[in-house]
Order: C-alpha cells, then sequence, then structure tokens
C-alpha cells in the first residue's frame, strides 16, 4: 500500500476501504505521508466525498491516532456536549455548569477560535488565571472534587485530526460534510465520552447555512455515534443572527455569568434548556425532558448553577472576584456606539459578518499564530424583530484601536437590514435528530 | 487576490481568469505559496478540468516564470521538436542530426526520465565526455558553429513548472490533458523556438492510452501554440510497442549511430521521416513533404547526418572514438537471453511493461534522485508480428545485477503475447494534426 495509489483512488472518485484510510491516518501522524500528499487527498476527498463507511473509518482512525481518554474513574455514562460553531455561542460556559450543578459529571474540552466562529478555551481564558490547559490527571481530579472540568484539548489526542484540520484550513477545505463530521466524532470519541448531545447550527452564522445540511451533516455525525457506540443526539440551531447579545472574549463571559445569575436571553434559554434535558436524559438522570427543563430553570434560580460555575473558575485557578464583581473585567479602550439611519424593525442581522467584524478588532484569529484581544468584542442592542429609531443604537463596538473600531462601526450598519413591518421571531431551536 | 480564494473556486469547477493563474504561477515560484496548497489547487486542477483558455494561460505563465531564450541571433526561424514520451524512444538522437546535416539550425533541450519512458538527455550522457549541461552562451555558439546541439534543459527556464511537475509526480496527477499540455507547451515556449512539431505518442508505452485521447491532447497543445504564436504540428505516433529495439541508455545510442549509418527499423524510419518532413516544411526549406522525405534518406545514406552527427558530439565534449567504435561502450555484465516458450508470431508487447523493467534494472529512476545504470537495458529480439519458434529468443536483458537480471528476465516473458495468427502491422504514424 502506498499514498500515491490512495490519492489515485480517490481522485477517480472511488471508495477507500478501512485498511487504507487506517495507512493514511498513521503515516500522515507519524510524517512519512508529506503535507502535500495529504493536501491533495483531502482536496480530492473535498470533490469527491466520502460514503458513511469512509467517514465512519476516518473518524475512528482519527481517534485512534493518539491516546482515548479514560474517564471509566469518574463514571461509566459521561456525556459531552459539542456545537459545530457559531457567533457569539458561549452555550457551553452556561449550560455545562447547571448540569453539574444537578449532580452530572462533566469533562468538556472546548476549542480555539479560528475563522469567523469565537472558542470556548479562548473565553475562558478570559477569567484571569483560568487554566484551561491541565493534564489529564488533574482534570479527573477536579471532576471528581467539584463535579466539572471545562479545558482545551489535551495534546495527546487526536493528532491526526489537528494535522489535518490544519491543512484544511490552509487550502479551504473547511467547509466540506465527511471532513467536518470525522473531525468532530474524532474529537469526541477521544474525549472519553460514551454519549453525545451536538448542537448543530445552521445559518448566516455557521458553516451549515441551509437546513437540509444541517440535517444531512446530522445523520452522518450519529452514524458514525453508533458505529463507535456512541449514543449521539443532534439539535439543529438556527444561526441567522449571533446567539444572546455579546460576541468577544470578555463580553461573552459578561454575558454568561449575567445568564447563571438568571438574565437569559430568549434564544439562549431555548438552546440551554433543549440541549441540558436531553443531557439529563442521556445521563439517566430524568427520562421526562419537561421535567429536566424546569429542573434546569430551578438551578439557575436557586443559584445552585451560578455557585456551581464560582467552584469550577476557583478550581481551574482563576480569580473568581471578577465573576463576582464584573466591574473589575478590563474594558476596551473605545466603546462605540452604531446608530440607526432609520425607523423600522431590525429584519436580519448577517451572523458572519458579525463574526467576521469581531475578528477584525482582534477578538478572534485569521491563522493560528495571532494573539486574541480578550477585550475586544461587539455588543448587540438590537436583535431579530426588535423595534428600532432612528437615532437608536443598534449596538456598540468595543475596541482598542479607535481607526479599526470606527471601521468596525461603518461595517456593521451594514450586517444590519431594518424593514417597515416586524417579522416573525424564527425558532430557536428546528429540529431534534 | 489569495490563494485560499483561488483554491476554491476551481475546488468549485469555476473557470480561472488570467490573473488568478499568473498570481498562483509566479506566487508559487517565488515561494509565497506553499506545497500543499500548490497540491491542493493541483488537484482541484486534474479533477474538474481546465479549460482550452485557462490551459494557454497556464502555459504562458509558466513559460514567463522564468528566462526566455532568445535564438534570433541563430536565425529567426527555429523549429523545435518534442515527444509525449515512450519506451526506446531515440528519435531526438537520430533526427536532429539530420535535420541539421540539412543546413537548418537545431537547437534542442531534452528531459530526463522519469517513471517508465526515458530521457534523451540521459541518452545523450552514455557518451563518455558529452556534456548536456551547458550555458545559453555555450549553446549559441555551438549551433553558430556546427548547425546543432542537444542539451538538457537550462536551469532558469520555467522554474514553475519545475516545481509543479515534481509535486504533480508526487500526488499522482501526472496523466492530466491540461496539465500535460501546459507543461509541455511552457517548455517550449521558454526554449526560444517558434515553430514545433510534436510527436504525440499513443498506446501502451505512452501517457495517452488511446488514440482519442491523443488527439485531444494534441488539439490542447495547437491551440496554445496559436495563441503563443508558435505554429504546432502534431504527428500522432503509435507506442504499443517500444521504438526500434533497444531500451536503456547506451543500447540506445549504440541503436542510434546504427540508424544514423542507414541500418533502420521500419518504425523508426517512418517516424523520422514523417516528423523531418515537416521540420523542413516549417523551416521554409521545402514546401513538398515527399521531396523532404527523400533529403532525409538521402543524407543517411550519403553519411551527412552521420558525420553532423560526430561533429554534434565532438562539440559537446564526447568522446567520438566510442561513436566511431561502438565495441569501445561499456557492456552490462550479464546479458540474459529470454527464451520463448511456444511457437507463434508476437501479437503484443506491453511496451509500458518494458519500460518498468528496464527501470527495475537501473536503466531509469523512480525517484529524481535516483543515479541512472548507463549500461543496463533490454534489447527485443523479436517484435509484434514477427514468428517466433520454442526456445527462440524474444530479447536480451542487460543487467548488471544477477539477481535482478533473472527476476527481470521472468517479468519479460510476461510482456510477449504469442499467438498462433500473425496479425497485421500496426501503423506507426496515425494521424497529422
Amino acid at each position: 500500500m502506498n499514498i500515491q495509489e490512495i490519492i489515485a483512488k480517490k481522485r477517480d472518485n472511488k471508495k477507500l476501504n478501512e485498511e487504507e484510510i487506517r495507512y493514511f491516518v498513521s503515516e500522515y501522524t507519524k510524517g512519512n505521508i508529506t503535507d502535500y500528499q495529504a493536501a491533495a487527498l483531502i482536496m480530492a476527498i473535498y470533490i469527491n466525498g466520502m460514503s458513511r463507511k469512509e467517514t465512519t473509518s476516518f473518524a475512528l482512525e482519527m481517534a485512534n491516532s493518539g491516546k482515548i481518554l479514560d474517564l471509566s474513574e469518574i463514571s461509566n455514562t459521561i456525556v459531552d456536549k459539542h456545537s459545530t460553531g457559531g457567533v457569539g455561542d458561549k452555550i457551553t460556559i452556561i449550560l455545562m455548569p447547571i448540569i453539574a450543578s444537578l449532580g452530572i459529571p462533566v469533562v468538556k474540552m472546548s476549542g480555539r477560535g479560528l475563522g469567523f466562529t469565537g472558542g470556548t478555551a479562548d473565553k475562558l481564558e478570559a477569567i484571569p488565571g483560568y487554566r484551561t490547559n491541565i493534564t489529564t490527571k488533574e482534570l479527573i481530579n477536579n471532576v471528581k472534587k467539584v463535579g466539572i472540568s471545562l479545558i482545551t484539548q489535551t495534546s495527546n489526542l487526536t493528532p491526526a485530526d489537528k494535522k489535518i484540520y490544519a491543512i484544511r484550513d490552509a487550502i479551504n477545505c473547511m467547509d466540506s460534510m465527511p471532513l467536518i463530521a470525522s473531525s468532530i466524532m474524532s474529537k469526541k470519541i477521544a474525549s472519553g465520552a460514551n454519549k453525545l448531545v451536538l448542537d448543530v447550527t445552521c445559518g448566516s452564522g455557521a458553516f451549515m447555512k441551509n437546513k437540509e445540511d444541517a440535517i444531512k451533516l446530522s445523520k452522518i455525525m450519529k452514524s458514525i455515534g453508533k458505529l463507535a457506540k456512541m449514543e449521539t443526539i443532534c439539535i439543529l440551531t438556527n444561526m441567522n443572527e449571533p446567539l444572546g447579545h455579546s460576541i468577544g472574549n470578555t463580553l461573552e463571559i459578561i454575558e454568561a455569568i449575567q445568564c447563571l445569575k438568571g438574565d437569559i436571553p430568549q434564544d439562549i434559554k431555548e438552546i440551554i434548556t433543549v440541549m441540558g434535558s436531553y443531557i439529563i436524559k442521556l445521563a439517566d438522570k430524568g427520562n421526562n425532558l419537561e421535567e429536566n427543563r424546569k429542573m434546569i430553570l430551578e438551578n439557575i434560580q436557586n443559584g445552585k448553577a451560578y455557585n456551581k460555575f464560582l467552584e469550577l473558575v476557583k478550581n481551574q485557578n482563576g480569580d473568581i472576584e471578577y465573576i463576582k464583581d464584573i466591574k473589575k473585567f478590563e474594558k476596551a479602550k473605545y466603546i462605540i456606539p452604531v446608530i440607526s439611519k432609520e425607523d423600522g424593525y431590525v429584519s436580519e442581522i448577517n451572523a458572519e459578518e458579525i463574526g467576521k467584524i469581531s475578528v477584525s478588532l482582534g477578538a478572534g484569529r485569521t491563522k493560528k499564530e495571532d494573539i486574541i484581544d480578550k477585550a475586544v468584542g461587539i455588543i448587540l442592542n438590537k436583535k431579530i424583530t426588535d423595534k428600532v429609531s432612528k437615532g437608536e443604537v443598534l449596538a456598540y463596538i468595543h475596541s482598542n484601536d479607535k481607526q479599526k473600531g470606527e471601521e468596525a462601526s461603518k461595517q456593521l450598519i451594514n450586517t444590519y437590514k431594518i424593514s417597515e413591518i416586524k417579522l416573525e421571531k424564527e425558532r430557536v431551536v428546528l429540529e431534534v435528530i
């Protein structure tokens, strides 16, 4: 077997067998296949696709390319959660402390931001002192101690996925369904969970721009889950506007804290209650979804979720004084209001554009080496269906560079569409698969 | 403009414009585009193809990526010749001295062997002392002095093609028509010729396995030639069995010398007379192809072509004593006859397999770094339609390694098919386009 034959097969739109996929993944991880050979194969996969079977093999081989976490010390049932990415997505930071406060152990690894979507690990690091990068031993100890640990991916998991992801990014092959599905599932399999709730986002602020693609992706991931013996539920959610009001690392942490204290925007509330209900169900802590939903809201109301978040932050070395008093967070130098030039109702906000503007301010990365400015970002004052009058503030730009801030302000106004009539509010949770 | 957008366009089967092709070729040559990004684009081109217009831009930009030879000092009409590659192809070495002996200046750069086909530059170097690697100034002086110079490509021509060719080889994207056509034509444009006769080979020993593909490739190259103001004629030739009887560097030089002395196998004779007639016509030295054919045969008979070859070799620092006495050439240690096990007529010889066996003996390269063994190769004693009796010699293996030679002998017998009936001889020149 050699890489040239494997490349030729996929180039000619033939199916790769398990051995061929294993050979590529393991030899590329070892450095015996060059980046340009991998790039050629990935492009051929992008154009010619992969079957369910190929995609599953790909996911399993990438999972097996490194260590697979053993979390049996914590529990035999570990439920993981993942989102396919969105703008302003702080669901993990709000939902997982709630889940932990219900006595369900939470081990959750999150990625960093790249492109127009942010990363939960970057957001957590906006809390001074918070360590996202800990050893497996610390991770297990943390969960044993306070029932939850939110961290970044440990370095010895899925090395193949890391290499392939970087190449995909460099050759513009990100939005391939089999590659997205196998990348996500490989990481989840390696993370040691055996049950999984996936937030599959779709709309202008997600990789999947329409519902049909999101359904297709969900089905691929569910079938990988099945073959990997990881029960998987996909929640399709609307990402036509950013989630909540804040975009940017510190700004999103502040919004998450406010949510945990009970001040929750409607879209975030809907997602955390639906996802949370399924997590509770998969964790065998409640079969009735309506009951589960009540438990979630109750633990926000009674402060248990917020207290769990304080425990988590403290345990990860974060400074909880910032959580207790959000005014302590460093603010951006310039806060520039974006003013509406017309009367009407917000009918559209291009979430992807908002994400890109946020990156241009320094809140995200265009390439891996970029350093993030935690304080900058955007706060949306008006969201879809909101009434707006001429002269009213649509949003605030938080910038540490005056010129960039003014540039962002000009761009931001174009992401808003104002119409004369008020549209119906779109559903947030579209479907459960 | 950036490479990611260009990759995405071709990935999505859209056409690249001239600026985009220029950007890729020039930035890749400069090293501002990585090998893996180039590999991804090349794979997308392989799968989705390129239009005539794209292919022409690609050829012109690759030609312009380095120096373009100015041969106006020699003549305003320089006719070049090229073959798309075959097994046992020594046409250049025989034909070009004949052309020069007719008073037509010959400047010809040839490649090295890679894969199952050999390279003329390697063959010329089998003559002790022969320098294929000379400066442009020496080249022009040589042609002024003796009317001919056969060399290898100078290093400052088409650097883009060199890089792209190497990547294509590594990712199994050699046999793409637009990539083959643009690679060949870029080199020819850069070589300073303004008229071109192409030997487009087809059959088991060529890249194009069937006539339809060879015609398609010919038309693409003709249209590039037209746009590049280089009059181009394509001669389709049959490469279903090796050309002549010898395969291997020294063995082919010896066969070429014998041809120049008048002992010419029929297939070689047909190709050199047809190609030569068109070269003479394009060089404005004779409009009547039949007359041209006679001129060619005459200059073989009267020894002028052979004498021109001696002048060429001497002028390139080669030792003409070897030419005058071919017994001086070093022979391989083991000459192993391959014996027929049956009676009948040769009905098929797999030329590609013969090429590969020759490479396995050391006559060619599987990767660029390989060092060639000049002495080894194969001599075919029987060719298609020849009568053969059980126990007769089909071919001789020339090897410097006993085991390799015996292995080659076993493989070689399988490349021959013997049938009970004698087939009609296939035509050698199939079509002129």
